[in-house]
Formats: C-alpha cells, sequence, structure tokens
C-alpha cells in the first residue's frame, strides 16, 4: 500500500511526479527484465475497461478478432523494404528453441503486418471475400533503450486491426474510420482531446502510403502520439501477393490497412488527468467509480454503520438506470485498524471518482456526504434515489474533466504570430502546441527537430485548423504548403 | 469458405477428421512458423465466450487480473530445481534484442511462476498483504516437436491464475476451489464432463507439491488434461525469498498456488461434441446460437422474406428474457448467389446450434421451421413468442450435449475386472478409461506406459471412485495402494 510521503509535484519536476504517480497507486511496477514493466490490478483495470470499450466500437465497426502468432520469420520481414528498416533495428531475436539452434531466427513481432498479411493472401481468392476486417489484441516487443512505465516499454499490450479492401477509396474510407473511432474513444471515455491529422512523410509509420494519428497534450505540454491509423495502400498487398480475382475477372492487389492503440494510453489517462494528489481517472474508465468509507468513532457505531455501508451498496449496484449492463460500480472500504483520513488519501492516490462518507450522523439524517475527486467539492446527498443522483455526478465529472482537459490544451496552444525565434525560446520553455506554416520541406523538418525537439505532430484535419490559414513557413518564410501542428513530444 | 467435400469420418480416421473439421470449419490455420496456429475469427469467438465466463468465475472469487513480461532472464527459472528440470528443455531464448547480444539470455515464458513470485516477494511484507490473488491472460511458448491445431501448439494463449496464502490450509484450499471452478466451467458451459482428481508425482507439475487435474474423454476415448490446478508448497517462495511477516512477528514464507486452462479447450469440445458433418458448439459458447436463413424461389418473394428475417433477429435480439446481458446471439444469413442448402451445409459444419428456415408459406402460416444441429430434428414453431421457445430449445440442446457425452464416457469406462492381459488388449484396441488398483510403485506406472501408452490420469476424488475399492494392483497383483483412472492421452 502507499505510503504517507507526499508526491512530487508537477511543477517541481513532471517526469519524476508521473513515476512517483504510477508507482505508488500501483498501476504498474518495474519488472526485474530492463524495459519490461508488470501491469498491476489497479492499472490492470483501467486497461480491461479501456479493452472492453474499444473492442465493442470495432465490433460494431465490423471487425472480428483472431489470433495471430507471436513468432515471426526474419524473412518475413525483410519482404517489404520500408518495414525493414524502420523495425529490425527494434527487434529481439530467437535463435535458440527446443535445446537446438534454429535454423532462420525467430523475431518476436514489433507488429504484425507480415504475418498477417501471408494469411490473408492464403484466404483471398475473389472480390467476394473482401473486404476482411479482423483485429487481434496480443503484445508486441520493440527494443526500446530509453523506456518510461506505460510511454515506452519493451513489451506492450495492444491492439492492431488490419483489414484488406478491394478498393483504394474503401481502405482510405476505413482507415478514417478507425482514426474517428480512436479519437471518439479518447474523448468520450478517457476524457483526452486529441488533435487528428496526417503525420509528414517523415514520421510515417514504416511500409504505409499515410498514416493518420490523434495527438494529446500532457499536463507538461508536450504532445502524446496516442493512436495511429495506417493507409498501407498495396505495399504489403505487392510484398505478400494478396491478390484477388475482381468483378471483372482479373487479378488485382489488395489495399490494406492497420491501426492500433496500447497500454500507452494508461500513461496518457495519468498525464492529462492526474494532480498532486495523484490519479484521477475518469468514471467511465474508472473500475471502482464510488468508495464508499464507514465512519465510527466507538464499537458500536461500527455494526450499525458498516452494514448500511454495505447495503448502500448493494441498492446502488443493484440500480439499472444508466442501463442492465452498466451497473454502478462501488466499493466498500471496510478495512480495520485504518483511519478515514488514511483512507482517503489512499483513494485520491488511486483516482476513484467519487468517494461517500458514512456515518452515524448521516445514518440519522438518511444522507451521505459526497467528495468528487475531480474539483474536491463535497456535499450532502440525501440518500433516498441516491444512485440517479451518483449516476448524473459522476457525468458532470466526466464531462468537467474532458472541459478542463481541453481549455488547459487550448491555453498552452498558440496560432501563428510567432517568429522563428520565439517559437525557438517558447521550446526552450514552457513549450505548447504550435499552429504554423510549413513550405513542405523535410530538411526544415529536420532543422527544427535538430534545434528545439518539436516535430510536426500532424498536418491537422480540417476542423482543428486555424481560421485563416498561414501563408509563409515559420522557419523560412517561404510560402507555406500546409498548415502543421509543432510540439515537443513523448 | 468450406468447400463441398465431405469430412472424413470419425470412424475412417479421427485424427484426420479432426484436422479437416479444424481447418474447414475455419476454427484455425496452420501459420508459416512451424508449429503455431492462427486462430481465425470463428476458433477465437469462442475462445473469447470462454474467456468472458472463466473471467467472470475468477472475479466472482477475488481475483484480480493483472499482466506480467513476457521475457523471463534465464537464471529465475534456474532457482527452483525440479521447475528448471521440467521446463528448460521446452523454452525459446532470445539472445539478441535491438541489434546487441544479450548478456543474459531471456526466455520466452513457458509459465510464470519465477517471475511471478519474484514480484510477490517485492510487494509482500505482512500477513495483511496476503492472500495475493492474482491472474494473467497471455501467451506461452513451449517448443513442441510434434504439434496439433489447439491441442499442443508451439505458442498457445490461456490464463495462468497465481496465488499466495499465509498457511497451507489456505493454499490447498485454493487449489482445489480453482479446479472446482474449471469443472463446472467445462461441465456447465463446455458440455464436458471430467473426471477431477489428483496426478501421481511422475505427472505432477514442475516445481508442484501437489497437482490437480479435469480429465476429458474424447470420442476416441483417449483421455485429454483440460486444465490443472497446483498446490506448489513453499518451493517457490522459498526459492524466490516470498516471505512475510506473520501475526506472531515471525518471518515465514508464503505458500502458493497457480493453475492454468489454454486454447487447448477448443481442440477439446471439437473432439467432445464434433460429428461427421462438422462441428457443434454448445449453445453457451457459441459465438452464433441461431442463424436465420430467408428462403425464397422468386425474386418478388426475396424482400419480404429477407425483411422478415431481419425484423425477427432484432425482435430476438431485443428479448431480455434471459437477463438484459444475455441476449440471443442470431445472424441473418442473407447471402446473395447461395442456395439454402449450402448455407445449410456450412453452418452445421460450423457448429450453430440452431437454424431457422424462413419462406414465403412460414410467413403466411406465421411460423418458422427449427432445426437443431445436435440431433438434427425439425420442428414448425409458431412466431408468437419465439424468443422463449428458442431460449428454451438452446437450453435443452446445451443439456442434451452434456447427458449425451456423459453417456459416451460411461459407456467406454471399465471399473475393474479385467486382467492385466485383457488391460493390454483393450489399450491396444479400442481404449477407454479403466479404473483399476494401483500398488503406488513408480515403475509400475513406467511399465504400463512403455507397454501400452496409457498412463495414470489422476487418482480420482472421491466421488468417481468406485463403489467397491478395488484391492489388488492391476498390474503386480499386489496390494493397491489407490483407485488409480488409466487411460490413453493426448
Amino acid at each position: 500500500m502507499a505510503d504517507d510521503k507526499k508526491l512530487t509535484t508537477r511543477a517541481e519536476d513532471f517526469s519524476a511526479w508521473y513515476n512517483e504517480l504510477v508507482l505508488r497507486s500501483e498501476l504498474a511496477d518495474y519488472s526485474p527484465v530492463k524495459g519490461s514493466m508488470v501491469i498491476r490490478p489497479n492499472g490492470y483495470g483501467i486497461w480491461e475497461r479501456m479493452q472492453r470499450a474499444l473492442d465493442d466500437m470495432f465490433k460494431a465497426t465490423g471487425h472480428e478478432n483472431a489470433y495471430f502468432p507471436l513468432f515471426i520469420p526474419e524473412s518475413f520481414l525483410k519482404k517489404e523494404a520500408q518495414h525493414v528498416e524502420g523495425f529490425a533495428p527494434e527487434c529481439a531475436v530467437v535463435t535458440h528453441g527446443g535445446g537446438k539452434k534454429l535454423e532462420e531466427p525467430l523475431v518476436v513481432r514489433p507488429t504484425s503486418e507480415t504475418i498477417i498479411y501471408h494469411m490473408f493472401a492464403k484466404w483471398t481468392q475473389s472480390y467476394r471475400d473482401l473486404p476482411i476486417l479482423m483485429n487481434q489484441w496480443a503484445n508486441v516487443v520493440r527494443w526500446e533503450m530509453r523506456t518510461r512505465l506505460f510511454l515506452r516499454t519493451l513489451e506492450f499490450l495492444w491492439q492492431e486491426g488490419h483489414t484488406a479492401h478491394a478498393t483504394e477509396a474503401e481502405a482510405e474510407e476505413e482507415a478514417r474510420r478507425m482514426l474517428g473511432v480512436y479519437r471518439t474513444f479518447m474523448e468520450e471515455w478517457m476524457a483526452m482531446p486529441v488533435v487528428t491529422g496526417q503525420k509528414t512523410d517523415s514520421e510515417r509509420f514504416a511500409g504505409a502510403v499515410r498514416t493518420y494519428s490523434c495527438e494529446a497534450m500532457m499536463q507538461d505540454r508536450k504532445a502524446l502520439q496516442a493512436g495511429t491509423s495506417h493507409h498501407l495502400g498495396q505495399n504489403f498487398a505487392k510484398a505478400f501477393d494478396l491478390k484477388f480475382q475482381n468483378e471483372e475477372g482479373e487479378m488485382a492487389f489488395a489495399w490494406n490497412t492497420s491501426w492500433g492503440v496500447s497500454t500507452r494510453m494508461v500513461g496518457g489517462l495519468v498525464m492529462t488527468h492526474g494532480d498532486d494528489n495523484g490519479l484521477r481517472v475518469p468514471p467511465k474508465l474508472a473500475p471502482i467509480e464510488v468508495v464508499i468509507v464507514p465512519i465510527f468513532r466507538k464499537d458500536e457505531e461500527r455494526d450499525r454503520v458498516v452494514g448500511a455501508a454495505h447495503k448502500l451498496r448493494d441498492e446502488l449496484q443493484a440500480w439499472t438506470g444508466r442501463g442492465a449492463t452498466d451497473r454502478l460500480r462501488v466499493k466498500v472500504d471496510a478495512r480495520e485498524g485504518m483511519k478515514p483520513g488514511a483512507k482517503y488519501y489512499e483513494w485520491e492516490l488511486r483516482g476513484v471518482p467519487l468517494r461517500l462518507e458514512l456515518g452515524p450522523r448521516d445514518l440519522d439524517q438518511q444522507s451521505v456526504m459526497s467528495a468528487r475527486r475531480d474539483t474536491k467539492e463535497k456535499a450532502a446527498l440525501p440518500m433516498a434515489d441516491l444512485a440517479p443522483q451518483l449516476a448524473k455526478l459522476l457525468e458532470t465529472i466526466q464531462a468537467q474533466m474532458f472541459a478542463d482537459a481541453k481549455a488547459r490544451r487550448e491555453a498552452a496552444t498558440i496560432r501563428g504570430g510567432l517568429t522563428y525565434a520565439q517559437f525557438r525560446e517558447l521550446m526552450d520553455g514552457e513549450g505548447g502546441f504550435v499552429y504554423a506554416g510549413w513550405n513542405g520541406d523535410p530538411a526544415v523538418e529536420a532543422q527544427v527537430k535538430e534545434e528545439t525537439k518539436a516535430t510536426i505532430r500532424v498536418i491537422p484535419d480540417a476542423e482543428f485548423r486555424s481560421p485563416i490559414a498561414p501563408t509563409t513557413c515559420l522557419v523560412t518564410g517561404q510560402p507555406a504548403k500546409h498548415e502543421v501542428l509543432w510540439a515537443k513530444a513523448y
């Protein structure tokens, strides 16, 4: 359990705050394998809720789950030239199995395009077999030197969607659709606003024609790439001979997309919503939405209060006003030998959205004291019809957390009006999101990265662009080809 | 999609029948990595329902999910002497990562006792930290030479529960409880009867004090070990220094259990319930319980019938009589250019428990023709109040499948009365489950395995033992120490 030492504050050292928070709220722990983490039940519970919500959305858009092998023959990775260049340096390689040296080394999947499109090729004969819309929930390994809990780990958990289509237009529509699904999930479930758009060539997925991304702003004003969706064109179809007979009877290569989000999102949730007292979990993703802390001084009060707390929990959980499949998630903390204050501290650290304090006087008055985790506001609520009041309050919290995060992002976003010198100063200092013109030259992009560590996060989608498009390039003063979003990133 | 060639029958070649069925019903496919399989959506859908049911049962018994690393330092495996002896020969070894040779090779987990108890040791100080009741859903790798789809693959998906307790009695209770959970799942969800009991020393999990197992009989009369639960004693606690301060203030080693079931169960389901027309999925695990096939000859009938089929599906899915979270899972097969007979064939192959045929005459009469997959029985059902009728029928099918499987097992079970010569003849021929006395000598066990390929599946739990216990050993004629269950096994 958490010790009572205060967390380092975000203002003091954001990075130390993050690590302490993740460890002390028992979301995760370091493992004996350098770079690999252990996801503890508090963190895994959030991931499970993320999975359930996303999986429902994938199925609602026609996708089915499947499972492909962890190991990929080294030769497969080499079949798509850009892909191998991007991933080979990050691979873990199995050279021995069953006590013998393998004839061909096996790569632990860093992503599964190669093996999946090999299988799709086996299953596809005609246009009637298309589209194939599959997803897998899996672990992947990318050999990272500088790891951070949840944000960048040697092994991580994710989902990877893989689809094959008869036409380019359908693939483009799919890549866009899944970007939209991610955005909806991040905004409505994680209460984390994102900017969507297209990556520049230098930031594109290795093997993709176009990469779309959701970019969120963390509280230290850095960007987090929270999810990506790739239009792969026919690159992998050609490499893996994924062909079909079209309606005209001719053989054609299929068009592919792939898209993924990972346990990195848990880190994004922490850095979007955490405060100096600990985690704040958006209610829709909270494994526990409401914790009831029974309060009593004397032993004779104990049974009455603890009994009432359990009865209240049962009543709240039985309520179906939010739909029978979406019951209130309530826990009673009846631990012995621990003061209420210590319990409050712990549940605040763990980010439970709503606390109810229940003592003898509350029972006498048939009310309960509620405390919001997000605003710390307290209010006495009548016991009668408590469930719908709590559900409403949780909705309010969810909406408020999203609004706060969005306001914070907007306050740290600058649109135009900066000279490159001012931009450099900003990125050296407090940072933020900067919308500016870019002449489209990768050399300029590289120069800015070198000089400021900022990168082009995306060429934003229309709704995120400035009302008046910038006409000149931030760096060169040349005519702007695109308005782009610059930021330092995780 | 399935081609129209008939399956090899079970009587002709059980093994060929199994492989063809798995491939043609698209449960799984071979992958380019020898020994690794691809689980296709039809198979993964069954596995997802298995996961959901088991996960609910684990949580109801107080367990939480977590996730531990895929890679285990080679030195960890060596800390428990029996464990390394059992698993080292089956390990896949990562020797290179990020383009460099690793200082210490990493083993791809064949099971996670070592890394998990290392972490438990880090998290445990006092008896107040116990019990720890964790589970993880994960992939594991065991280097197998002779693989079979689902039954024995290089990589497989499973859950592994790991717990730590303050006392031996609690650990024993836990190991027994989870064996009971597995049995309940296998009987009530998979409709697969099992014999539970304890493994002999030679069949014990490497590192366990006692291993309990659920043993099912396949249609070829061979046994399938479908799930195991291990009381690990203090073996791993001592190897990984998993200690706690007990209530008396003294340091003591914890007691551990571990328990697991895997995608092997999908193979068990196929070999328990499949027939010569294909798969039969028990309704509770069927991703699709009811398939509606619209039937029409003329184009003008088409719209009416297909429209009615979709309306019927919507009505059936909206019905909440089985609980709001357990809706009927219904699909309309409105594919164009495919005859109803071809559709019947395909859904039979895939094992959907119930088919509804809906044509113009059925609509005129406000009825629908139902066809059970298990018995092939057909019956006209009135459209009015169809959902509760179907739910009842599905319950009947589930119960019937269990009863049939149990009767089949009993018919192929012999209790006592065999000489060893007769036993050898039986095992050379049709096989089956044989209950007999054993003198407790491992040498006898080894001799029988050598001579007949049969092994002691379990020392059965009380309820499975014969009314009159055998007094002599099947092989030696010496006094029997235990009644045991002999069978050839997968």
